[in-house]
């Protein structure tokens, strides 16, 4: 049986490498213990950072060893080719002498400013203290260690029961905030004492993460430092398959509190935005099509500006590149309002009723584009108050 | 021989319908002789405005009568469904009526709010007035009349002598300001009194098109109501087809340099940036690329706050979905200096080389992605100082 606000055979050392952020936390080292099973997935730039390159290959690793995370803030350790890559490698010998334990238990995780060479003898520094206090550290720090541009850390501790057995949930993560861009890096960590197969776990993440990180969107880009790690110790008495259903809607809805932690974190912003998108040949289309939307500069200043210019949204639905949407087979919502569909405006849609959900801190935007039974959910924000100011009061 | 600062056998006829503008001219009769050439080209947006609808449709036809443009700004009348359609077509009745001339001699653009009727009454008195000032009205009031956000107006007035042979370009234009998106509908009218045939001229347009309006980019969304027409009198003693390089030259620049005066007033932005993309599969995948870059908000925010942050282009390079690109074959530069290439910083590169160039008004990113000839070339701009302020100092 785990003990509440612990996670058994999880320690945690951080410490601070005296760089970018002076003497604040940005160095982090977690021990898991032996036959842990982990999930890694992976930033889909092109451009992977050297830390990526090599974790994503080590957690491929079957041995049942101790693994270590190894992770700094800071310096993203990306487009840094060849030289970067050795950087990372050099780490993770110096660490796999340090632990008397193979290179591959390594996994590194970077994240900071693009294009720079780690500082290799501050960071071998900082990471023996981090060893040191390995065990000492609280998740707090752990999750304060990894901020960049974050304005307050993402942490959530959860304990549930099921079937009279209880399982802890403990989640960590490092935002994108869209206005500090230059970071836009997405680390998350999720820690769990579940009794579970490799198999199962993958399955699970792929499935959490679609659901949450991958339906979240503040400017388009994603960054080449993106990473997500689900850990499960199996400490707990409770084995996945006794409840399946249950266990995965937690794992998901922490996954997706985790999200909305970083939407909510990205300044300059001030609502969330949910858009729905349903009728389209398939998922994947569903998702492109909600993306497509929730990067639209036009809208993102409509939302910041409380302008219910539903023309906009019928506009950005129409033109996206390669998918023909014909406007007579749009439905438009705004909240509970029905706004377009069949080619115009709805009889009963008024002005002020939009201008009621668009005051709203949370807007829902949904649009059936067709008839399937496909569909995506997408979180995104408006962009910040300055770069609207100049036009929101241009339809008054 | 055509006189100077006039088009033989165009008339134009501007007034105010007393709207949305108060007294402000914002409707406009062009008259053009018969047997004119005329080539027009449309959004791509499955969303078309009514008038584009129309327009596109009625430009086919291939009689030789007078044709007559008719535009209005303040109401796009976009997403009006099927009444749109009627209002645009009862507009052109009535207008069949008072100049005894077939309806599909009428050619409709608008430009405004998206979603609303027109006011059919008020726009019917107007266009009265306008054809009571047809010939007396100035090529500058027609290109004030067609404004929205615009805050000037987009006026170039060419002579050009070939072979002895004199032929006169004038070209108005309305722009996507992007501080200013509700209207980002980008009019386009060109007027020439060049002898050429139909198929050479809708050759023309497009070739001058691709290269112009379409490589422009200020917020990544095209209009319900985008709208290019090219007008060929045939008054000239200069036939295209005497000196065809020299020609297509002028009316290329011409087109270029119009896309230009729009860039230039897209509020909001204090920087032109060229975006150079050579070596892909195809023309087609270039300029996908190149549209991909141009709308990145992280480059955006990097431009306006002269930030030469070359790992967010190589970041944006890599990040286009279903277009593999190999960090390893980019070779970028800033203005003249190689800043990246063979997955690597260059070795001559430095900071403050590319901060001169970051600080310019004028900036030339160019990146080659592998060994084909194939280029494309787009034209972008920053985003507002105010939405940048408060994150530019961060690499500081």
């Amino acid at each position: 049986m785990s003990k509440l606000n612990q996670i058994e055979g999880i320690k945690i050392g951080t410490s601070s490498s005296h760089q970018k952020y002076g003497n604040r936390l940005d160095t982090v080292l977690v021990e898991i213990k032996e036959e842990s099973k982990l999930s890694g997935l992976f930033t889909t730039n092109n451009l992977k950072a050297a830390p990526v390159q090599i974790c994503s290959k080590n957690i491929l690793s079957s041995n049942k060893n101790k693994k270590y995370l190894v992770i700094n803030a800071g310096n993203a350790n990306a487009a840094t080719g060849l030289k970067g890559l050795k950087d990372c490698e050099q780490i993770n010998s110096f660490l796999s002498k340090e632990f008397n334990s193979k290179k591959n238990n390594f996994l590194p995780f970077s994240t900071g400013v693009i294009g720079k060479r780690l500082n290799i003898p501050k960071y071998k520094k900082a990471l023996i203290r981090a060893k040191n206090n390995l065990g000492k550290s609280s998740w707090k720090s752990f999750a304060e260690s990894i901020m960049t541009t974050d304005s307050k850390i993402k942490l959530i501790k959860k304990t549930i029961k099921v079937k009279n057995k209880r399982i802890n949930i403990f989640a960590i993560a490092k935002g994108s905030a869209m206005i500090h861009p230059n970071m836009a890096t997405l680390l998350s960590f999720v820690f769990t004492d579940l009794k579970i197969s490799s198999k199962d776990l993958n399955k699970l993440h792929k499935l959490a993460c679609n659901q949450s990180l991958n339906a979240i969107s503040v400017d388009g880009d994603q960054s080449t430092n993106d990473s997500s790690l689900i850990v499960a110790t199996g400490n707990s008495d409770l084995n996945f398959i006794e409840a399946k259903e249950i266990i995965e809607k937690e794992i998901i809805n922490t996954f997706k509190e985790l999200s909305k932690k970083l939407m909510l974190d990205a300044e300059g912003s001030s609502k969330l935005i949910t858009i729905k998108i349903k009728g389209l040949r398939s998922q994947k289309l569903c998702k492109k099509m909600a993306r497509h939307i929730a990067n639209s500069l036009l809208l993102k200043t409509a939302f910041n500006g409380s302008d219910p210019n539903w023309g906009r949204i019928i506009m950005a639905t129409c033109n996206l590149e390669d998918l023909p949407i014909n406007p007579n087979n749009i439905t438009l919502k705004i909240g509970p309002h029905k706004v377009f569909s069949q080619g115009e405006l709805s009889k009963n849609y008024s002005e002020s009723k939009g201008l009621k959900e668009f005051k709203k801190k949370t807007i829902v935007i949904d649009l059936v584009l067709g008839k399937s039974d496909h569909s995506f959910e997408i979180l995104t924000c408006d962009i910040s108050p300055e770069y609207v100011r100049m036009n929101a009061d241009y339809r008054s």
